[in-house]
């Protein structure tokens, strides 16, 4: 009955210390991108935005602040905050006014300027009140997570590790990754410690970034490109430290949940995934993702990583993932479905992998002041 | 090609000081009384949620706050934060979504609990910096619209005031509503001065609330009622201090773009609409909101005020607005659908006006950290 939803484009910034630039200059800079990128776009053909920020800068709350800097004015924008997971849902919001036929041409942006943080939201308050007291930061949340998992299945240290060995080998590679430097098991293993198991190089740099999609129905989707990639599916969950469900500890039931829809709405199964973008805030949080996302079976993650390489079965994070690539939050969901939109139309430069068909993109992310986790995963196909 | 949204339900609160409640306990409370008066709606018919506020308590900045609040896990949940306007762009995002066939049953909640502003977010960050610094606080601002309308127009203060007379009227029969209390001409002019021309009683109160809605396909909307409301068209638009559109003063250029957009989706004029909830922040904010809409012509909004009390021509605030029933950010605008979906099935009790077929819903709002000014308009239609 509804129409299906296409991206026709993407504009991107290089991520990184930012210093030089405002929040609002990010978002400008993304935006212009994409203008120059997309053969046939004009201001006048975008009828609605979205945009994500979790407005660590304390510089965007209102969709005006889209407008203000991209001279968008007139144009609907609404602002959506979902913890990590703000770009793929800002995503998700635009991609369902274009099948709902409320737009034909959506712009989505995401940005954070995260070391202007003004809020003080990094640091201070970044987990709910309640864990946050009794020392729940966000390395501690993960890194119980990695020792549940060791205790579980056997996960080696080593095969941790080798999540950020792979992301960083891809990061050199991508040109707009903030970390670029390839480094060893012995390296992640010897960086300091932050939380344990996990060690400096385990985690993502903070990072200033912003990304643009444009999306657009069938009709339109031509005027922009000869590939356009189809949005064939998507799903959102949330779960919680304070439920059953997530007392197992090693694994993320939100992004259990997130999968099984997006692979219901898209009428694929796990393997049908050729190349995937996933949330590795943390090195072992991609580890767990393998076996939430299906590509493996639990306990199996730590063996997957080989197979997530570049050339491996199913290459994972091509882009240098977050450990590589920074995760400017609001702007990190938007990158990876640039990135997945770049990879299927075989246009990813060093990092593509060999003819994909199906993507995939994902992030988990702890609500800040909640104890719960939102995962949104989105499919993407070629056309 | 696309299918229509309907509004089949709604739950509120009693809006005030709610020291005594948590922001969780706000949402549950809103979402416990939807539950409570929907025939049939149970949890599980609910596909997804949409949940507005600005996070002023800086308790619930993603969606799993709803979750965590309302139990509803596993639900694909999306915070929305758009200014003033975070409560109607909140329920227009889930309307789209069921127009697209993403949900058939959909829940919007917004909520705010203003009075623990542990962000100094009211006092000190309103405007954007460069504003702010030069005393354009949100009295001023809105104060500056009114004496340029006094001074264009020959508005008089008298006619300005008379928007809170009338909408405290309303609200002491509306029993949600925060500030009950009548007063005169007299009474508002003689009130404390906040920014000339605007007195204490021109101001709306700080106040905590929250509301829910719920909308559903037509196929599922018989579930729940027999009088489902259309939602019949949407406007969303931006502007700004800085643009030569905005420096008239005496209007909103976004509300009148907003309403253009909204008319033209739901194929009526200015005309058609028998009932109105509208942005009265200030009581000069009603008087400017009149023309925008085009409930009159331009300059003719201080003598449109008679024609807009429960009995006149076109009624406007029957809930008695922002000024008498509070302004909790998330809620408000959901509080506004809430009454015209009441007011559109002639439940709206001691505040009902003469059997409305159209209603309208507007809010303006002041970007946080921007000059723009956002505005969202909703057309909803008895069926």
């Amino acid at each position: 009955m509804t129409r299906d939803a296409y991206v026709v484009g993407s504009g991107i910034i290089e991520f990184g210390e930012r210093y030089g630039d405002s929040f609002d200059d990010l978002l400008e800079a993304a935006y212009l991108d994409l203008l120059g990128s997309v053969d046939g776009l004009a201001p006048e053909d975008i009828d609605a935005a979205w945009y994500g920020t979790i407005d660590i800068a304390g510089e965007g709350s209102s969709g005006s602040a889209l407008a203000h800097a991209t001279g968008l004015f007139e144009t609907p924008i609404t602002r959506v905050e979902n913890a990590c997971a703000t770009g793929s849902d800002a995503f998700r919001n635009a991609s369902l006014a274009v099948q709902a036929g409320a737009a034909d041409v959506a712009l989505v942006i995401g940005a954070e300027k995260m070391l202007d943080d003004t809020a003080g939201l990094i640091g201070s308050a970044a987990l709910e009140r309640l864990w946050r007291g009794r020392g729940v930061t966000m390395p501690a949340y993960f890194g119980m997570r990695a020792t549940r998992h060791m205790a579980e299945y056997g996960t080696t240290r080593d095969q941790i590790a080798e999540v950020s060995v792979k992301n960083h080998a891809n990061g050199v590679k991508y040109p707009y990754a903030h970390q670029q430097f390839e480094c060893s098991v012995e390296d992640v293993r010897n960086s300091p410690t932050v939380s344990y198991p996990l060690n400096l190089y385990d985690c993502c740099p903070v990072t200033d970034g912003a990304c643009a999609v444009l999306l657009a129905s069938e009709e339109r989707a031509r005027e922009f490109t000869d590939a356009p990639v189809r949005h064939a599916g998507w799903g959102l969950s949330a779960d919680s430290f304070q439920r059953g469900s997530d007392l197992a500890l090693t694994n993320f039931p939100a992004t259990r949940q997130a999968a099984e829809r997006a692979y219901e709405r898209a009428g694929i199964t796990a393997a049908d995934v050729d190349v995937a973008e996933v949330h590795d805030c943390f090195s072992i949080t991609e580890l767990i993702t393998y076996e939430d996302l299906g590509f493996c079976a639990d306990g199996e993650g730590g063996a997957f990583v080989e197979r997530a390489t570049l050339d491996g079965d199913t290459p994972v994070n091509p882009s240098g993932g977050l450990l590589s690539k920074g995760h400017p939050i609001g702007a990190t969901g938007v990158a990876q479905v640039a990135e997945i939109f770049e990879q299927l139309r075989g246009e990813a430069g060093d990092v593509q992998v060999d003819a994909p068909a199906v993507g995939l993109q994902h992030n988990i992310g702890i609500g800040r002041n909640a104890t719960g986790a939102v995962s949104c995963v989105n499919v993407l196909e070629r056309t």
